[in-house]
């Protein structure tokens, strides 16, 4: 179904709509894979660029799907039958790093570790870190408001951001926020834009807040019997005042997932996997309290601020989900509780699993409560099966009825609007279309995601 | 001009309607006296007040003023002619304190400083400490996105709160956030209600995110012979990689105005005061590398980590507003730019005084590059005299002009509509009123504020 139309040349716009091509557009990370064939494919490589196409989309009616490396997890950044897909990684510049101010400005497209090492190089970091940093761009990160393992200290991805700038559906350019910390100036728009998938509007650039590099981390990794010991150790640190800046779980099943390919240091010595990370002036007095009060609880704990040995941890956490998706396609879901129900959520993962016949196995950012429930399909299983389907709504029931919420980081995409709808409740469901209907009146961006 | 109706009795709202209580709602302490006289003022004792109250205003299309302490600066908290003043004082109860989570659940007439003395009871605190933090309302505070002196470390109101309940313009309640730290389902609208200024939905509860209390505090007091010196000062600390939790500038005559009448350790000892404090369980040591970073600047530097020689430095602070005070009227100013241009900004200040003919003194939030230049009236003046006006506008341009907003931390209310649409441009302040009519489609909720 590739598109005859024949669209208006720009210098800074490269259109593809051969079928192969558009195709390859199809897909996000999520593992849901629509039958769908893009129209054409716009590669920008300039404001300019996007403003075009944009005001092209709006007068054709076309949806169009702003996309930066493809990474969501939701169906976010999927195509849409018939549509643009609006490539924005050509646009990917750091314009400047302001030391004195602690700020960048960057162009969407940039993978977002790419930023974190600019900002190294002048001694700050950029502090949002969700696990696909060396393959997500900072773009797609605000679009979803990107969690990751550092949120626990300092703050999601919302956290890091002063302004924008946005092309909207009809392809004005708008600013918002300001280079300045502080600011009151009219709703906050910035906000609003960050974690709005698309559907409010193209961001085509960015101004974020960087932080000093901490003087010294030190990294704590611990076993426990099981994810009981583990939280509870988890919540024995924050009663000791101590903030981690890390503190990833991991649950049996995966640590002995992990340990059959890794190349690492890890022994499954456990039934539960502890990562902690302290960082600050303070690390090393603060990490000898925190061990202090996780070591009643813990089978084993390690104590490293050797950098190497630190970054061999880490790498434990982050070789989790890929050792899962070596056992077959996966769901990945995203529940966020408040943190003293982490061991109610958890045990109703594995009932649902249970009830379900479904292999699911568990890690979490667990200083916010944020579990990532891993669903490992089996040959021939897609996400619509009714087993799958089942797992999934015992997961997302436990997570509202434990207080929290479906989506902790990933956000709503196409995979989760029907869950959102009943956390969020109707009236305000009204309210977000409202809003929608205010930014993209034709409702030609990223249509069916988000709300 | 009071009103004649009679308004339905409900078990939970006391209605007002004589000329003189009245009146006293028509003030907020921004210093600005409109000429009006309110219909009716509404206490309200539960939600169900306030839905009833929403309900009968909506049905007679009155225009409605959500009200705490009336703390506002900027006109927000004035009454409007004809209206309703929505008095939510009575709705004071901390609902309660979650330890194990760091949340508190709180009504919206709280006063901070009391919901911040019962987290320090179970040894947590609510951070966000505007100055007026022992008069104001959380309600205000959220309504306002309200800074203070620790935001440089523990961000502004907005990063506190996880959740809201909201009565609408037409009564309905909803309910944004969520318990749990980290949440991406749908747009953000509890972000869109903090600093919203009551245009969109009455407070009614909120969910908010606590902190453990700092092991300990370190203060350091520094004279300097002028802005320039004061400020490179707070550009070295940063520079070395420290982050202050508070860190603030105070300008030499308004010393010296304190000075004359503070019974305080205060010496004017030079033109220009910063109050530093560092906290956690490194203060002392990041204190020491702060006073090495600082001390080629300043003429006399004391460090001290006795609370109460603290609180008297603290003091000092909180009492550079109330020596203005008692100069005249003040019209108080709230310019925000990045860091690196603080002297640029007082110098700016300083040649919109020296150009109109009008005193203005300056203190400051400085790490966070957050100004309040303060405007004393001479007898006779209101804020519309042109002197005070050109001044005014004078010091906005310059904000602006430095990369900055024409508000830091306390609103647009009435004062700032001018400036807020010269600072956000047509576009942007569309799309606001756009979000407006969604919420609020008949424009009862506090109209003409805001936007």
């Amino acid at each position: 179904m590739t598109s005859t139309r024949t669209f208006p040349a720009h210098a800074d716009v490269v259109w593809h709509d051969d079928h192969d091509t558009v195709r390859a557009f199809r897909f996000d990370r999520s593992g849901w894979e629509p039958d769908v064939t893009p129209a054409v494919v716009a590669q920008v490589r300039s404001v300019a660029g996007v403003q075009h196409v944009l005001r092209l989309a709006n007068s054709m009616g076309l949806p169009v799907v702003p996309r930066g490396a493809g990474t969501a997890l939701t169906g976010a950044a999927a195509a849409v039958d018939g549509g643009v897909v609006l490539d924005l990684t050509g646009l990917d510049r750091v314009l400047g790093i302001d030391v004195e101010n602690e700020l960048a400005s960057v162009q969407p497209g940039v993978i977002t570790a790419d930023l974190d090492r600019a900002a190294r190089a002048v001694g700050l970091r950029y502090a949002p870190d969700p696990a696909s940093v060396e393959i997500s761009t900072i773009g797609g990160n605000i679009a979803t408001n990107a969690g990751g393992l550092r949120c626990a200290k300092y703050g999601v991805t919302r956290d890091a951001v002063l302004g924008l700038d946005v092309v909207l559906a009809d392809g004005r350019l708008i600013h918002t926020g300001r280079r300045a910390i502080k600011g009151v100036t009219g709703y906050d728009l910035t906000g609003l834009f960050v974690g709005s998938e698309g559907t409010l509007g193209v961001i085509v650039g960015a101004t974020l807040r960087l932080r000093p590099l901490p003087a010294t981390t030190t990294t704590i990794a611990a076993y426990f019997d099981g994810p009981a010991q583990a939280f509870a150790a988890v919540a024995a640190i924050r009663a000791a005042g101590v903030v981690p800046s890390v503190a990833e779980f991991i649950d049996g099943p995966t640590l002995a997932r992990i340990a059959e390919h890794a190349a690492s240091t890890l022994k499954a010595a456990g039934n539960a996997f502890l990562l902690v990370q302290i960082d600050g002036a303070a690390a090393l007095a603060e990490a000898a309290i925190a061990v202090e009060a996780l070591r009643p609880m813990a089978t084993s704990v390690t104590v490293t601020q050797d950098p190497d040995e630190a970054e061999t941890l880490v790498a434990v956490r982050r070789a989790a989900l890929p050792a899962l998706e070596r056992l077959g396609r996966v769901l990945i879901e995203d529940i966020s509780v408040p943190r003293s129900r982490l061991t109610d959520a958890v045990a109703a993962v594995e009932r649902a699993a249970a009830m379900t016949g479904t292999t699911i196995h568990t890690f979490a950012h667990a200083a916010d409560g944020n579990l990532h429930p891993i669903v490992v399909l089996r040959p021939g299983q897609d996400f619509e099966h009714p087993d799958i389907q089942a797992a999934a709504n015992a997961i997302f029931r436990a997570a509202l009825d434990l207080g929290g919420t479906v989506s902790g980081e990933h956000g709503v995409g196409v995979l989760k609007r029907r869950w959102m709808r009943i956390e969020l409740g109707e009236d305000v469901v009204a309210l977000q279309r409202g809003i929608k209907d205010v930014f993209d009146p034709l409702g030609i961006l990223n249509p069916g995601r988000a709300i």
